[in-house]
């Protein structure tokens, strides 16, 4: 995908069309033309403005030079002129063509200077049809996304030009096009615009036709029509992108969101996604550049999702490969309930995450619908494989789980209740928190030096915090097993366990955590090695957890001992920690997993609980009622198993080919000291971020950074809160938000907050252009 | 969509393709022609037949009789022809034509008849462009579709040409078809297959070349590489279908299914689905129409998709306007993340809800991803009304829930907590049942009388079953008002609950009820008056829920009174009961609704809670940990979204435009008696189905049939279980859904079954005559 960070071209008073053609030669430039001559008598009060990005053929045939010699009065440009008449990407090869992003923004340029002269028009004309390439490759609908002007379609009035049309529409529409009209010229014989015209209408687009030849004198009621029509629906479009923010206010119930003292200018408005970018309206309540806003200054600006889309964006809003194969699914099946049923993209995805997941324990695959669903099936997989083999009648007993503090796996009452209780969910009335929480060692940055910092009620069993030459050599677990430090946590686990269970009476029925990051209760980051530990110790002594004196009988190395392991992989899982699973980092192979996020590579919900055989057994039964119960109406729907079986084969390939190398060296060459050899496994170096090592090290000396982490596509930093505590209620961190939301050059920054840290998190795809930019706002803002 | 029982063709040793055209003239017969010379020397064991469904343009020029002119062996068949050499639904003006299902019941029929002959090849010619119009106005590639031939697509080597290709390549996808290779002719000067060959490569699609013009001896290499890819494309797919039993058996954890002596026989492979059909592999285990089993026969066949993929089904699989929606709003958006944000489709869905529930209370939409987390969401929602109001401390208390006796609403832990304990959620480690549950008469048909049938327990206070001369009569709430009844109704339902909240102390924290029907419980179709008359008594009398003299202080009518009334109707909003919203039936105005299954017409996830202001403002506080918790990754995806505003329009426009007359008016005139006058309001007859009320009185005389119903698109009929006792371990239904499953006339029936109630649900599109083959099956099986 194109990467920009252009502006989609809408203004208030100036308008901006893109002429596609349902083919070539179909008259485009007769179209352009004729709109041209028509628009100075319809619309007067408008300039005219046309633009041919890219020309090929003889000069003198030129486009624009053709319209400025029939409509008078006209600005017309040509950015970049070749003398062949073949496709630009032929054409190209013979002259020096700048890259495709430059391309683009040149043409946002013209256009916003053309709109800074009044109301007007723009007619941007394309070459061949509309997925004919650009100098560079591209397609040519690709090449222009970006900047998604509203498309008159010139459709083809020849033979077969009805699937001609229709299809050049249809490939408009899934790259997130909108066409506002079609022009075809009236062919008696073919008749292309009777069918086109029913076609469209239905579709809620208008056909306007032209008589063939288009000679002088010949009526342009038609080309009227279509003119009045952009207009009303330009107005509609700035009006109902002006209303949005109230109207949402009105009728939305936001997800998380405290919505007392929140008004309308709290919304953003988001017109179209594409890339790393959201394209948003500006409003002067969150914009300061744009203080001297007026009628031909841009409505839209493209606005970094600093996110991830709730951690969810992989491969790029807007995906075309990835509209295309959720269209393919659609269109295969729609959807396939699946109790007693098979079809192709749930099989192919299950085989490939067994595959990718390299964990021998992984057996069975479950699907549902989001993180928090996977994360209740996996409670109650884990819950019935421990009390079928401890033997508990758990509708009597309170059996509990093991936690991390600060954990979260999810908004539904069950998966709540796997987590400590806290100000936020002690307020839902049905949560009632059932397990124990380990607080736990955290790594992080601070003045340049890597450390695991001890929370201070651990400090008497674990001593003081550690600091390390780099975050390899944190990860270098292999190295820190005979640490006294990690003496120091198995002791620590194993008594505070014994205690609950032996002396508190207590009954476990699982360990629940998420590897490495902790997102949601404020990235947390964990050292690896206490999460190591704690697995360890419980799987080594299963004696803790029964009175039995032979808890354990001889088994295969792929069942659960002690306690089935769980690891909610949602939010760390397939490369947002830059790894294909959490798991890889702490060398451990979990009984299960749940992944979901980028599981779809930022498109739909989907999700999925993978589980060890010995799991699946703990529901065999000749009574259904002993069966999992657990489904979805959309379990495992083609559409979301289609997309995912993309994306993780897209990331897949991605690592194989060694896409982040540029970023995992950054990290390998800076971070390795002298002596220390960096902890790497077949596929490169462990530990890598998109965001680069200078600027990790750079922001930690900041004043008002506390500490900060980089690690995969996440970059997470404390700010220092004056008012101390930190945590959800800081507000220590809504500054630098606002200031990335301020922007600068034409862009901004969307960013999430939890509490005093503010995070950003880029797409599996995003190029280190895109980021340096970022990471120019942020040294503008901290240092 | 085109209606229609043909059988994706597919067969062990014969193989048919369809040749589509990127554009008219691109060289398609050219192609053909070439494929049918080459063939007889590359695959010399393979017979070869050559049909060109519609052909337009003089006889002599036929591409049929071209071909057996240049291949010689060959078998060419041409079923329509017309004579102008125009587009087909021209050329069909000035002659006869057949339906498009009769087309394609003759295209399926021919291809059947030559795959019985042996191993060989049938090129399956179209017309003009892969979207050219069919003789009928059908775009040619929706017509034929439910064929889902593999196809062979004949690019464009024009200038322009790469446009042309992609976009039919595009459209094709989008209609899930399966392109297996491109063929497009060698031009030095414009290089379209240059290009081609490197964008087909990336998508797992091999281009070849032909030589132009493609003279005598010119070398077609190219076309031996692509008639061998062919074959092993063709071995590899019926391979993979052969294989997918086994290895889902291996892989799958199947949702709601007792594993126990599963083997892969009880799985059943779907290849594609279009309209009301699945594409299911046929196998000897689940077919007995498929005893002569033999390498000519077909593999795949319709089957009717009874259940409506779990009730969520209803614009019909593989709906091409659902698939290019999905892909417009993956292009245009991919997934915004929610908090704080708006972007049009989930503001144009929320404001669409909102107007189409005509319930003055609801103004607020909270998105999530399905019935389950929405149902989470809405106990949350009421709870915290009600803890608020009644100054209760739910962490240290609990508040219950209202409810039915088998109702369900979802897996999620929280919502099967609002569930009574059954054999079946006693077994989730972590349920807690906190409610009470009422049981509740109900509404059945047996041996042609409609009745009213009480509970065992329930006699000693409401009286017998009562009989009612239509279903009409039943729905008709203001008739039924002041009977006797309803008195009996009030009065047990008034001291029931003082009982439970003054003598047991029960706190009640709302009413949560399936309107209507229970569909997961049973289909268990509830008195409509009874839940009536449940939400009068609750509401007229607040003191029984709270000691304070003045429980209610006057306020809005849209404000809730005692408890919040919760509506989950998942299953039976949106037309599945034939009606917009199941609360209509009872002209009662919910304070929380939640929707989903049919929200996105049967494609993707969805789902949202409908909440009152009142509601909303329980959530309202300078905290921020007052809020509602409550969000996913993927809330308010656009792509969801947009699919559900298109399938919301859809259906309401079908209300308006009366599509479901023939339905209604078949119920309307015979249930409703002399003197009787139905119920109806604005829209039309309340009470009607897709089901034939002939069918439904005729088989409630069956001698295996204890009673039925019907109600919109549902037809439950439950059978006598001999063993007793009916519930979800009876095996009385397996018989007749093993019929339905063996089926007849090449076609069956997937069904599924709740203990001994076996229900069928159609789309809201369905068409009588579909409908019309599976109610002859059910009088085959039962009369």
């Amino acid at each position: 995908m194109i990467s920009s960070f252009v502006g989609s071209g809408l203004w208030r008073t100036a308008r901006a069309y893109q002429i596609y053609g349902a083919n070539t030669n179909v008259g485009k430039t007769v179209v352009s033309t004729i709109l041209c001559k028509a628009i100075p008598s319809r619309q007067p009060d408008e300039k005219l403005w046309f633009l041919k990005p890219v020309s090929t053929g003889p000069l003198d045939d030129a486009d624009d030079r053709h319209i400025s010699r029939y409509a008078k009065g006209i600005s017309t440009r040509c950015l970049y002129q070749f003398d062949d008449p073949v496709s630009p990407h032929l054409a190209a090869r013979t002259k020096l063509c700048p890259p495709d992003s430059e391309i683009l923004e040149a043409i946002s340029k013209t256009l916003n200077n053309w709109a800074q002269q009044g109301p007007g028009i723009a007619l941007v004309e394309t070459a061949g049809g509309v997925l004919s390439p650009g100098p560079n490759g591209s397609l040519q609908a690709d090449l222009y996304r970006p900047l998604r002007l509203p498309v008159v379609l010139v459709g083809d009035s020849r033979l077969g030009g009805v699937s001609a049309s229709i299809s050049a529409y249809e490939s408009l529409s899934i790259r997130g096009y909108d066409v506002e009209g079609v022009i075809v010229f009236e062919d008696q014989y073919y008749q292309n615009h009777g069918y086109l015209r029913d076609f469209f209408h239905k579709k809620g687009v208008q056909l306007y036709t032209l008589p063939q030849p288009p000679g002088k004198g010949s009526r342009h009621d038609s080309i009227a029509a279509l003119l009045d029509e952009l207009k009303i629906k330009h107005q509609l479009r700035v009006e109902r992108l002006d209303s949005m923010t109230t109207r949402a206010h009105e009728t939305i119930w936001y997800p998380f969101t405290q919505h007392h003292g929140m008004t309308p200018k709290n919304i953003t408005v988001i017109d179209s996604a594409h890339d790393d970018c959201f394209q948003t309206l500006k409003s002067d309540a969150n914009s300061t550049i744009d203080q001297t806003s007026h009628a031909g200054s841009e409505l839209l600006q493209p606005t970094f999702d600093g996110s991830a889309s709730w951690w969810t964006q992989g491969l790029g809003h807007g995906n075309p490969e990835l509209a295309l194969t959720s269209a393919y699914a659609a269109g295969r099946y729609g959807h396939v309930m699946f109790a007693g049923n098979i079809h192709e993209p749930a099989l192919t995805l299950a085989e490939l995450l067994l595959d990718a997941t390299q964990n021998p324990r992984l057996k069975k695959v479950f699907y549902t619908d989001n993180g928090s669903t996977g994360m209740e099936v996996a409670v109650k997989m884990a819950l019935r494989a421990a009390a079928g083999r401890y033997g508990w009648d758990a509708s009597a007993e309170t059996v509990s789980i093991i936690g991390l503090k600060g954990s979260y796996h999810g908004d539904t009452i069950g998966v709540m209740d796997c987590s400590e209780p806290s100000t936020y969910n002690k307020r839902v009335e049905w949560y009632r928190g059932r397990g124990y929480w380990f607080d736990f060692p955290k790594v992080q940055m601070s003045k340049g030096i890597w450390s695991i910092t001890i929370p201070e009620e651990m400090k008497a069993s674990l001593g003081s915090d550690v600091e390390f030459p780099s975050l390899s050599a944190i990860f270098n677990l292999q190295a820190r097993q005979d640490s006294k430090l990690a003496q120091k946590y198995r002791s620590y686990i194993k008594t505070t366990l014994d205690d609950l269970v032996a002396k508190q009476g207590m009954k476990f029925g699982a360990l629940i955590i998420e590897p490495i990051i902790l997102g949601a209760g404020g990235m947390l980051f964990s050292d690896p090695l206490f999460q190591q530990s704690l697995i360890q110790v419980i799987r080594e002594n299963p004696r803790i957890f029964t009175q039995s004196s032979n808890p354990s009988p001889s088994s295969p190395s792929t069942n659960w001992s002690s306690l089935p392991i769980v690891f909610d992989e949602v939010f760390t899982g397939l490369y947002r920690l830059g790894r294909r699973t959490a798991a890889s980092f702490l060398q451990t192979h979990p009984d299960i997993v749940v992944n979901a996020k980028l599981l779809t590579g930022g498109l739909v919900p989907l999700c999925t609980t993978l589980a060890s055989n010995e799991i699946f057994q703990a529901f065999d039964s000749p009574h259904k009622h002993d069966a999992l119960l657990h489904g979805h109406s959309y379990t495992a729907n083609a559409l979301g198993c289609s997309v995912a079986v993309s994306s993780v084969r897209t990331m897949m390939d991605m690592e194989d080919s060694g896409y982040w190398r540029g970023y995992s060296r950054d990290w390998d060459e800076q971070g390795t000291q002298q002596g220390e050899s960096p902890v790497v496994d077949a596929g490169g170096p462990a530990v890598w971020s998109t965001w680069s090592q200078g600027l990790v090290r750079d922001l930690s000396f900041a004043a008002e950074v506390e500490s900060i982490f980089a690690l995969g596509t996440v970059l997470s930093i404390t700010l220092k809160d004056s008012q101390g505590g930190g945590g959800y209620t800081s507000t220590a961190a809504s500054g630098l938000q606002k200031q990335l939301t301020a922007g600068q050059n034409g862009f901004n920054v969307h960013s999430r907050v939890l509490g005093n840290v503010l995070y950003l998190m880029a797409s599996v795809t995003s190029k280190a252009e895109t980021l340096s930019r970022i990471e120019g706002l942020l040294r503008k803002a901290l240092l």
